[in-house]
């Protein structure tokens, strides 16, 4: 963290403690200059950031004032998703890839993108790693850590589980191109065609196109804001449907947010397995935890290798080096064979870069930073939309990640939103892509993985008098 | 290439042109050492690499003597395949994969490896490019890329098409995670569950296992081992099965190395247009010519989108690293969405290393180089089947590649053969892998593109000897 973000979270830190009240002025910039030694630019800095994040206010010629008190927040977003529960074939239409596509120009403040920003990661230290770990690569360990992977990244990850309590051996755990490959391939491995396959309502949009291609059908069930799927519709949808697998985000799902108590987990993981139904479980974001510790996924309480537990390092560490992994329970065997004739394993140089930063390069220290950064955007971020969206409007309270889903009035169009927001440069994710049946369309997720800047203020306040405007 | 071997090479070029004849003593290693200031070392070096190649031996206190006139091979294999024509639902058994793992074994011989030794390729070259090309990597370039590629990369693709005078522009090339993802998602965009899809008979193995894994049917179809499918044959099998697509290698094919002459790539992309049928076309060895240049692809002969190009660069330099490209034609945009939608993309530090290494790193120099030696790897390879191996033993004339199709007296059972080779620490790829109806029970795939070596010879020697035994 730079110097002048630190000292703008210790003024906001005093502003929501109450320290500091609505009205009061700030101590002039020479002032804190001098008091806490640093330089008055620097504490511009701090100001001008205070400010876009609307803690704090100039006035002309007299200086900074505090504009509120403790943090101000949407009303939450209370209730289960009522999906239809029927069975569909899907149709991921043209325009889910356009919005995807729109969210990727440089030029627009990527509200609607699915990653965080890639600033937030230990890029040059993950060079470091991978220069010095590609030039000792032993040439014969390409043919050696085929298909599952590099070993000492297998092992690094195993005792990542072991850290956790949970016994994954390096043997179980198959490296894969990106969390993506991962659930791709545990579908590709429990379903055949025509199978139904349970979901979240809403669910990320990835799993709907998963199950498309493969021509199987969605169940999409009713899925809590906070603590994720309804096990008692899920028991429904198991006797109605016989799925062939469950496809869940347990921690910080993408894009509720949502976070499954541990009790809970144990009795989902307890459930499938009483109808001997594997769960296919996404859990790419654990590491963005903002509380004390990380979630425990499902796979914690697999007594019987159903659970295919898919994790990556693009969320959490290495965008774009594409590494992720499965440890497929009782599926290895046949999961492993897909791979090797899907894409045979997995770039050797970025398994070898990340088991060596893995060994050396502070995890641990840049996973601490990263949280805390994405907990304070969030706090920025939706207290914007507190001030700029009109009444009416909610939001999650996820606990991690870099996603808050967003309940407009009911009357809002997400998908022209969608549109009219992009001629204003700013991108958001409607709320129907992320559902088989198309509903939540007056839903949209934003994402806050982006430092809060005055251009995210700008766009946030923009989105607001969009959304004002499409009511009057 | 080191100096033994090149003098080793220059005294097996005097051998086969009959300037050394069999019986010959060669000059000693004093008087050689002295003559061709070299030290003594490096001759004894060179002659005992020709002594292990067949060409010359020891006579104890005599010195070295041609064995052998000009080169000796087997009898070509000369007839195309004969396979039953059905529509094939496939089973890859578990044998084919327990062959497969058995050939990744570091302590095995692994003449039955689809992989060339790493050694051949320019890995601390290309370790540097790596290095040099992540400390530069923009960050926002992981979002710019997504999907389709980095983009110098895929103009350095675009470039050497365009050496080849066939126009396929940057924006037409997905890059992938190697070949195999390319040829699983160009099959994946042609084809439905039920369809038929025309192969070679034999094929490559992975073709079988993605045919089976995407519930399609198998239609082989007789292949010549000089010059590839048999076109009256291929428009029989079109006509009789309606397939979806053409999934062919038309250079140095594996396992025969057949290479199509261009008139026939030509036809044959007359025949599929007319019939309005893709042509998946795997192209991995078109790099490992040992002509005067590269073969042209049927892509070149391309003018309806219809052929879906598949590359890599793993077969010609850079093992492991996990990097393929498709020019996919008029299924540029469905294929793209099946990569997103599958792996995201393709792991960007090893794009960004080979797009450097293609830029600045000596590809054409290292290439000619490893032509030059897969090329002598063979002779010395084929003879050494020919002095070891029972009468009656055919072998293909691959003009590129590191496979030679080894055709054994009918009586001989590759798999039975397989099993005791393995017994010997020696690996073999038995003919029945290679085709759905588990045809070619007598042939073999040996792999040379690995030094030959006295361990090789040995291999050899040995796998001559089983041969035998099994026919006696």
């Amino acid at each position: 963290m730079k110097r002048y973000e630190a000292l703008a979270d210790e003024v906001a830190a005093s502003i929501r403690a109450g320290v500091l009240r609505p009205g009061d002025r700030l101590p002039s910039v020479r002032q804190t200059s001098q008091g806490r030694q640093v330089s008055p630019s620097t504490v511009f800095q701090a100001y001008y950031l205070l400010e876009a994040r609307g803690l704090i206010r100039a006035r002309p010629k007299s200086g900074y004032y505090v504009t509120q008190g403790p943090l101000a927040l949407p009303p939450e977003v209370e209730n289960p998703s009522h999906p239809s529960g029927e069975a569909a074939t899907l149709d991921v239409s043209e325009r889910v890839f356009e919005i995807l596509q729109s969210t990727m120009q440089r030029d627009v403040v990527p509200l609607g993108s699915a990653f965080p920003s890639p600033l937030l990661f230990p890029l040059r230290r993950l060079a470091k790693s991978m220069a010095s770990s590609v030039q000792v690569l032993d040439p014969r360990a390409f043919l050696d850590d085929l298909t599952p992977g590099n070993a000492a990244l297998r092992r690094q990850i195993a005792l990542r589980y072991r850290a956790d309590g949970i016994q994954v051996s390096p043997d179980e755990i198959v490296v894969t191109n990106g969390a993506m490959e991962a659930l791709s391939l545990s579908l590709l491995t429990v379903s055949r065609p025509g199978d139904a396959v349970i979901i979240e309502s809403p669910c990320f949009y990835a799993a709907l196109q998963s199950i498309e291609r493969n021509g199987l059908r969605a169940i999409e069930v009713p899925t809590h804001p906070r603590d994720g799927i309804e096990l008692a519709a899920l028991e429904r949808a198991i006797l109605a449907h016989h799925p062939a697998a469950c496809w869940l985000m347990t921690s910080f799902q993408n894009p509720l947010g949502s976070r499954m108590p541990d009790a809970k987990k144990r009795e989902l993981v307890a459930l499938l397995a009483q109808h001997g139904i594997p769960l296919i479980e996404d859990d790419v974001y654990a590491e963005l935890y903002f509380g004390d510790e990380r979630p425990a996924p499902a796979k914690a309480y697999d007594q019987n290798g159903l659970v295919m537990h898919c994790g990556s390092f693009s969320k959490s560490l290495a965008p774009g080096y594409r590494v992720g992994w499965v440890a497929p329970g009782r599926y290895f065997r046949e999961l492993a064979r897909h791979k090797l004739t899907t894409s045979i394993t997995t770039s050797a140089p970025a398994q070898a870069a990340l088991a060596a930063y893995l060994e050396h390069g502070g995890y641990e220290r840049h996973l601490r930073q990263l949280r805390r950064t994405l907990k304070e955007q969030q706090e920025a971020f939706v207290e914007a939309v507190a001030r700029h969206f009109p009444a009416g409007t909610r939001a999650t309270r996820p606990t991690g990640g870099y996603f808050v889903w967003i309940e407009l009035d009911e009357r809002v169009d997400a998908l022209s939103l969608h549109s009219e927001a992009l001629k204003h440069g700013i991108s958001i994710a409607p709320g129907p892509i992320f559902s088989a049946s198309r509903g939540f369309r007056h839903c949209i997720r934003l994402n806050y993985g982006h430092a809060f800047d005055a251009k995210v203020e700008t766009a946030v306040a923009r989105l607001g008098q969009l959304v004002a405007a499409s009511l009057a």
